[in-house]
């Protein structure tokens, strides 16, 4: 067996989404070393969708079904999950994925919430956690809160403790940053305003803010996020150095809004906490462009840059 | 009694924060003419905070504290509530209020959650009701929930059918656009995926937008806000038209985040629904900053503007 541990291996996600043609289209603009890349898809999908004008290693999942751009089904799914699988089990440096569709998946039986948790249920030593952190450039937002609904997001002093100390361990392992500056989003407007309009402020997030500062992090108390992300995205936007080296958001739309609207499709979801880092575009399969050749490949081209650089 | 039914009415807000401040500032600057404007507030609280260059006429309000900056007090509340109360009785064309202090205003016995919920008390004729609407240029965000905690968001069919008419009649009846565009956020992160991360986009969302599209309402399907404001803050920031007349966000964060994000202090909240059009800076207090004479007048002054122009 080959040694991927320096390579970046990459999925092509779900056969009837965007993954494939992206992936194609991203390879072929940044035209890295062929024996830097793995991919791990199948001739059928890839042909489907375009041509690489490298040679890479390609490793093959099995794929009996017809490719049909936009068709959500049990099979693709499957084959989405066996190819993350396969990712894990080559234990590469990075591992890039093209979107999956979560129903898909759900439709194979594999009830996970998304590939972060996948690769977690596959990699997770002892003790190991995966976070989703939105990156692009300096601009860092992680979530403590994934896809849930609105109405499930709750935040607990032990969860904020937890994630905010895996956060400073990849500052300090993987960037080598030693004393990260982090910004902490309230999860109620206002911040609540003591009390009048929620009470988490007070009850849980400054008693985790306090404890967090004793082991040495350097974190705020909970601000408005409102108010808090205007320097993020102003400074992200004018090419100058974004305030915090990283927000953290209390749930989904609080983070990623901000980062989106001022990195758009360069937005990279990454997971960190575990051994392998992974990048991924942060859009989904876009099912209903899939197969048209229209898909824009640069938040994919911004997840392998993400390794590469 | 004057008639005050062409004039703008400004209120200066709560006592101990930098609402006469900015009141004064953003009137030094435009430089009106003195006969469109009247302040409601009092000579000391005036004095203390700074001159204006301008013959205004003020009507005063009782106040018989020391000023504190700083300070919050139900003194404080109190006068900020009978300013605001004051304007009402004056009937005008549009009232401009520098922010207030829910916690102040609490503490004095007025339980609103904030300023428009008080000119709704003393405003609103039978049928009518106060909807809070963002905006800065042609970008504009109307929200369907105000200042509540997350965990008490809620959309209910009725309410999103009934906020919606009331922004299209203002639309039409002060914008004198006959069939503005809306886009409407998904509560839920990626729309919900089709019931897999929340429910309330297939069971109370979409069909709140077929009842409305039969009334002839140009309203978008739930779309996922962080890749729906990516459009209104890039074109709002490159001066182009943003894409739709406005955004419908289901809560306070999810409007404020991209709208902020995109105008920083040029947002204006703005009370629509009431006869009289009510507009007011998009921050609070400020009671850090409040005395110091560096408060920021940029909101106060588009909040005025948006009455003029």
């Amino acid at each position: 067996m080959n040694n991927y541990s320096e390579k970046i291996v990459i999925t092509t996600g779900d056969p009837n989404g965007i993954g494939a043609e992206i992936t194609i289209k991203a390879l072929n603009l940044l035209n890295l070393p062929s024996k830097e890349i793995v991919i791990i898809s199948n001739s059928k999908i890839l042909n489907t969708y375009g041509k690489l004008s490298n040679n890479y290693e390609v490793i093959e999942i099995d794929y009996n079904e017809k490719v049909e751009p936009g068709t959500i089904s049990a099979a693709a799914g499957d084959f989405a999950f066996r190819a993350l699988e396969k990712a894990c089990e080559l234990n590469p440096k990075f591992i890039v994925t093209a979107p999956v569709s979560k129903e898909a998946m759900n439709l194979a039986g594999h009830k996970f919430n998304g590939q972060t948790e996948v690769l977690e249920h596959f990699l997770a030593k002892a003790g190991q956690k995966a976070e989703m952190l939105f990156v692009s450039k300096d601009f860092r937002v992680l979530l403590l809160t994934r896809h849930c609904a609105l109405r499930d997001v709750q935040i607990t002093k032990d969860l904020l403790i937890e994630k905010t100390e895996r956060l400073r361990s990849y500052f300090q392992n993987k960037l080598y940053i030693k004393k990260p500056s982090f910004a902490l989003c309230a999860i109620n407007p206002h911040a609540g305003e003591h009390g009048i309009i929620g009470s988490e402020e007070e009850t849980i997030m400054i008693p985790a803010v306090e404890s967090l500062r004793k082991r040495g992090i350097n974190i705020t108390n909970p601000l408005p996020a409102d108010t808090l992300f205007i320097g993020g995205v102003q400074n992200y936007l004018k090419g100058e150095k974004v305030p915090y080296d990283c927000y953290i958001a209390c749930y989904h739309d609080q983070g990623l809004i901000p980062i989106k609207a001022a990195a758009s499709e360069k937005t990279v979801n990454m997971t960190i906490g575990l051994n392998i880092i992974r990048t991924s575009p942060s859009h989904g399969t876009a099912f209903d462009i899939a197969g048209k050749n229209i898909a824009n490949p640069e938040s994919m081209i911004e997840a392998i840059k993400a390794c590469v650089y």
